[in-house]
């Protein structure tokens, strides 16, 4: 840890909102050596997370505070953060909340000075999970995106970018209005895109729903997240998530309107093809095609170490996997993704251990 | 293999078509003791499928032919189907793509006696995959619906029933109208919703993409497929598509309508909750909340297989697991899905063997 401020970091932190993101951040900093004091609006919570080793829940003493991390839902940030200002006179207030421009806007309505505020997203873990499961490396490699404004003070700035390297994340800054628009494209859209299809499933009859493979399976596995979460996220940046919305809304309408026209079909299939592509793959790099193996495994102990013992002494790389369960039977499928000049030789040597390999995706893919 | 039609079975079959489909219909055929031949327009890769066990390549003598099993890109089956019937005045005729009403309307269009054609739809692999990877087991456990019609005689549906029991598929019947409206639902509606999310991410600046977690991944996964292929599923699916697209526009509608409303927000991603609950889980039971696990992984050969060998020693029974690459170190992460009562104690032992194990989903994680 690089001690960009020495006269800010010697003093104690508070940390409002004892939740897995705010108790393990209080993990990080007691572990760095900053005395960690915990709030939260139920005692439960910060006790909890002291036992974690999140702080200590005695009040600080507030002028001497030099940090305050509010790790509240998103309905409630922007008046916590504009009281720990008044209430921390001398203290650096960052939040962790996955919206910012709505928390500078509540800041400004409350008429308070937020040179000393700094936004962050820490892109990890969901604040209603609870501080038991809080840990020191939560944000070991996940982003941490800080969106300083306008007034923010260079001080500021540079005792929240500590906080997130001290975390071990991986440090992004943009303006908040750049982040708001950012994860309303690549995750509220998709969030209420999901809901969206995963909706309509309440009007398919049952015997229909037992054709379903792994491909919707996919496009609604996020639908099952928790609505009242969501609800304030979308209320937070509702007018970019609008912006999306409508666009997309253009995009189907225009899909119904050229339905009877397959290259207009065929060229809506294809963009989305190309902008499937475009999301970084592994590492970073462009994403590749890699093909498909799915191999038979026993639902029992041990099955699992033995195959992977035996496609790892084959010496193929495996780029990616999934597991799916059959529905009728007790045996899973496990789909590994190798590069395609592997292919072969990996499935002759997994067939030669004896396990059943089949060529292509596991079973109820979406079939063609 | 239960000898439900002995006449029929016994006399040859035909494969047109010898894609990953057919061919590996042909393998499972000519595994059962049946002489299978191959055709293709494509004379190498019937050459290709036949090196693969399905079959050979040599006419069949077409008034003893007792089975035709068409298995030709969607556009091509009605027609294909139709001059099998004539070809093969005795032959009972089958087909495997994934619509089946536009099969019988363009039969019927055709003016050939549909009586001995029974349609299926197994519910696996890629016909546009090639026969390289054909094999007898490509159907074993997975879902193969077959749509019997009203002038279908009951020996044809028995022949075409032993077929997919041959290839050791799960066995669904149900009318060709039923079956279309059922993959309108669970698979062509969200092909086309992953490819609308994914086509505009085309719209979105790379360096908003960098935020991307693994919940849009999961949402646009499908959108990577073949837009040649999905052209055709469409045009022969179009009104079942079109009355569920119309539909999700109109929720899509309400949604934007509403956006300004919370209430009306939440109720909207709870029916998507609800919605993404309704598929069937594991083993036809039920969808059990889980907790997720996520374990750091050296991105090197044998980690795997360590991991597994200490996941499978604690004893726990991993329900799901995924795994992620972060973007900019060669570390993988895998989540593993366990019960909640068993997170802890599992958690606790992989620690316990050195492991770096954080609570909850994968980084990069659509963030709260």
């Amino acid at each position: 840890m690089t001690a960009l401020t020495p006269g800010v970091e010697a003093a104690p932190a508070v940390v409002i909102g004892a939740g897995l993101l705010g108790a393990s951040v209080g993990c990080a900093l007691t572990l760095a050596g900053r005395r960690v004091h915990l709030e939260d609006r139920v005692p439960a919570h910060a006790i909890v997370a002291s036992s974690r080793g999140a702080g200590v829940i005695t009040p600080a003493q507030a002028d001497r505070v030099g940090l305050v991390v509010v790790a509240v839902p998103p309905a409630a940030v922007a008046t916590v953060v504009a009281d720990a200002l008044t209430r921390f006179p001398h203290a650096v207030v960052t939040d962790v909340a996955s919206v910012k421009s709505s928390v500078l806007r509540g800041i400004d309505h409350l008429q308070v000075d937020a040179s000393r505020y700094v936004g962050s997203h820490p892109m990890t873990g969901n604040q209603f999970s609870g501080p038991l499961t809080a840990s020191a490396d939560l944000f070991t490699d996940r982003t941490w995106v800080i969106t300083p404004h306008a007034s923010s003070s260079p001080e500021a700035i540079a005792a929240v970018r500590e906080v997130a390297e001290l975390c071990g994340a991986r440090l992004v800054e943009m303006p908040a209005a750049d982040h708001d628009q950012a994860v309303a494209q690549v995750s509220h859209l998709p969030q209420l895109l999901s809901s969206l299809t995963a909706g309509h499933l309440r009007e398919v009859p049952a015997d229909h729903l037992r054709l379903a493979g792994p491909g919707i399976r996919d496009v609604t596995r996020i639908a099952g997240s928790d609505p009242a979460l969501w609800r304030q996220i979308i209320a937070a940046n509702r007018e970019a998530i609008r912006t999306e919305l409508t666009a997309v809304r253009a995009d189907l309408d225009a899909l119904l309107t050229g339905l009877d026209d397959d290259d207009q079909v065929e060229g809506f299939l294809a963009r989305g093809r190309d902008g499937a592509r475009s999301l970084p793959g592994k590492h970073g790099s462009p994403q590749r095609e890699l093909t498909p193996l799915t191999i038979e495994i026993p639902d029992e102990p041990g099955s699992l170490a033995r195959l992977f013992t035996g496609l790892e002494s084959a010496g193929v790389n495996i780029e990616d996997l999934a597991i799916e369960h059959d529905l009728s039977r007790q045996v899973g499928y496990l789909t590994v993704q190798v590069h395609p000049d592997h292919s072969t030789e990996l499935a002759n040597a997994i067939r030669d251990r004896g396990w059943t390999v089949h060529a292509g995706p596991q079973p109820g893919q979406t079939s063609l």
